[in-house]
């Protein structure tokens, strides 16, 4: 039979079923979705294919999803660090965003950041941010998987005036993207402290309506805590469900300071958590207790958060850190283990964007999002267990090959939709426009 | 007049004097030495050299200094991971090395270890563990610096049956390596829990003799301290300190579980701390209070311990993590920033391995251990400020050009002292042989 493309590897590491490692396999693409998985010597009988590849030291696994992003936040990459959460908003975030914000911004940021991802072995991010249709646009022809937040917040910005106003762009971005099959939306409310109750519950009527998820920041900080006792009377969280918020169809974003009541009380709902390790390390937020929740059966993905606080979007090192941070902060060596890591890096964000039918794994029917590593170079040998190094030893370096519903975004480390000079050129430019406005900081 | 080395370069940051970044500057190097540090213009006016390198969106910065290594344990990378720490000692690690460790095993780990530190950047490793002469040796013939641990320990193994052996053959091998100009020693007591009083007193006096220092872990875990106060009636540290062996030459790894009296008796004596976050985090052995160490006046360093439980000998990895976790752990986002981790991953390295006459920053009369790391490339755009990134967001991957004692030993990433297949060769050969032994564990 003939298919578009077969990529013969040395492994497949297909997250489901679980802990399935599958040594000399070959995958089949047909029509960008995966047509079938088998043993390379069978695959070279059945098939004839267009473009057959040869990743003879390579582990296949499912593009990673990056569950958290502020993807045009690349910009404004490592403005400024090492300071505490306020003074980095107040001082440096807020007025550059103010200033900076636009169409123009979001796309040249947006695609800055697709293109760190897509090279980083990342297929799909879940953006929340201003002007998510350019989002759409810029990822959609760039081949990148994405979910675009529908952003509403209590305060005006460049993208809309009030609740009505981000409410209303927000269904026109979500029906402007109705018949992509790269981009699905989320409703974006952005966090509990910033999102009054009545446009809360209009977003849980129209997610219900629309069919999609909700994104939201959610105990973030321990300041957030304390600030919601004090003007609600109550933990946001306790809120959100009083509001009816936490369903399966809520993604919370970082969820640090948790008590055992919340987590049990959670679980019920079948809500997804995304965790943040590095940024809530980076702005010393707290510790998301994922050892905990993943106990109790919530199902945690993974997300970078933006490249202002993290400072890069790199799914392989996020991974790591998730899973080390969470043995120390558990006391347990054998917490988060590393397929367990890569399952929340992959098919725990499809199951939270809600697009675990499309991607997140490597099963027959689903679509061809595939990240090639190559496993073969002085940095992972000895190997004794590829999915060991996938986590512990290996970095998105290692990355040389990825598609997108089954179009090669990546081939040999070099982006294919994308002109990466061009791509440099308009970051140098916005590079020096923001420097000469932020007072420089002096290291100390 | 003529040197033998000029590198113009984007940045020069020197790392001493503190925060300093020079733009446009260059390195010349003479006699293996940093022989001027000075504005590129004037660099291309007053010097003619035999070699001129071009690094035109490169910074240059010491060469790293990994503080805490088992070199050749990189046979033994992911052989086993995700387990309490006595699982993974008893039923894998121990056995492995009973029946691998030999003075083949030390050289091809070795060299193996050597050739993924200096491509990743770092040009000094302290090692600790069995055959340290073959270990300098290897290291050597690389051009590597190293400090070689002359290993201590109550128990018998393949390089020494009791305490006086171990001290014997370790003077000797100090004696062996008195005029290398790359290989130091320092004593490498194994730990409080496995080195009796006796032989410590012996290693305190000969240390003081040989002007060397003492490289020991210290206070890893919480059962150290617990079996320290059962079997000795004290803290491990305060036995130490009892014993006399907390003083400036000594450089204690690890140091989790520190009160605040231990931590104030600690910085009165000049003894430095090596930090390993990612071995802490992966081992769940507990959190070095980082923060609080570097107020107290102590000098923190950083290493990534052994390939068996990072898994990997990045420094830059390390240097990042460092920099996240002492802020997650201190509640504290100003904690550790930028340039302090880069000074602990440098020239507070040297400092606590006492070669920082030699080593460790870029000043003039130094010798020429030369990092070049890449920030043109997309995942370093835009640029605010060189130090954040090479903290924040670059890793090894942008290392492109390594120097030690003037001798370039990775040149646009390519191995110069070193065969690389015959690493690779080497490495599958012992992957093959561990792998039969070892009952492969399956990941759950």
């Amino acid at each position: 039979m003939n298919v578009e493309t077969l990529i013969h590897a040395r492994w497949v590491i297909p997250v489901a079923p679980d802990n399935r490692v599958l040594e000399g396999y070959s995958i089949a693409i047909q029509h960008g979705r995966i047509h079938d998985i088998l043993p390379t010597e069978q695959a070279r009988e059945k098939y004839q294919a267009e473009i057959e590849h040869e990743l003879g030291s390579h582990a296949l696994i499912p593009g990673l999803i990056n569950a958290h992003t502020h993807a045009s936040m690349s910009l404004l990459r490592g403005l400024a660090d090492d300071l505490p959460l306020m003074t980095w908003l107040n001082d440096h975030i807020w007025p550059a965003e103010g200033r900076w914000v636009n169409e123009e911004f979001i796309a040249d940021g947006t695609r800055l950041a697709v293109a760190e991802m897509l090279r980083g072995g990342t297929t799909c991010f879940n953006d929340m941010y201003f002007f998510p249709d350019i989002t759409g646009l810029v990822s959609s022809a760039a081949g990148m998987r994405a979910v675009i937040g529908l952003i509403l917040i209590d305060f005006p910005s460049a993208w809309a005036n009030d609740a009505d106003e981000y409410l209303h762009r927000g269904i026109e971005v979500h029906d402007q993207f109705r018949n992509n099959g790269l981009i699905t939306s989320a409703f974006a409310p952005h966090a509990p402290y910033s999102v009054s109750n009545a446009p809360l519950e209009r977003v849980r009527t129209l997610a219900d309506e629309l069919d999609i998820p909700i994104h939201m920041h959610v105990h973030e900080t321990a300041e957030e805590i304390a600030q919601g006792l004090e003007n609600f009377g109550t933990h946001p969280l306790d809120r959100l469900h009083d509001l009816g918020l936490v369903s399966p169809s809520l993604a919370a974003v970082h969820m640090t300071q948790l008590e055992e009541d919340e987590i049990a009380r959670f679980a019920e709902t079948g809500a997804s958590v995304v965790h943040c390790p590095e940024s809530n390390l980076k702005l010393a937020s707290g510790f998301c207790p994922v050892g905990r929740l993943i106990d109790a059966g919530i199902n945690v993905a993974i997300g970078t958060d933006g490249a202002a606080s993290n400072n890069d979007l790199d799914m392989f090192s996020e991974m790591r850190t998730a899973a080390l941070l969470a043995k120390g902060v558990s006391g347990d060596a054998s917490a988060v283990p590393a397929a367990t890591a890569l399952r929340m890096a992959t098919l725990n964000g499809a199951i939270a964007l809600g697009i675990a039918d499309e991607t997140g794994s490597l099963e027959t029917g689903k679509a061809a999002d595939i990240t090639a590593v190559d496993l073969g170079t002085l940095e992972t040998q000895p190997l004794y267990h590829p999915v060991s190094h996938l986590v512990y030893a290996t970095g998105r370096d290692k990355v040389t090959d990825v598609w997108v519903a089954g179009r090669q975004v990546v081939n040999h480390g070099v982006l294919t939709t994308l002109d990466q000079n061009e791509i440099l050129s308009h970051a140098a430019e916005w590079n020096r426009k923001i420097a000469e406005i932020d007072e420089l900081l002096e290291f100390t």
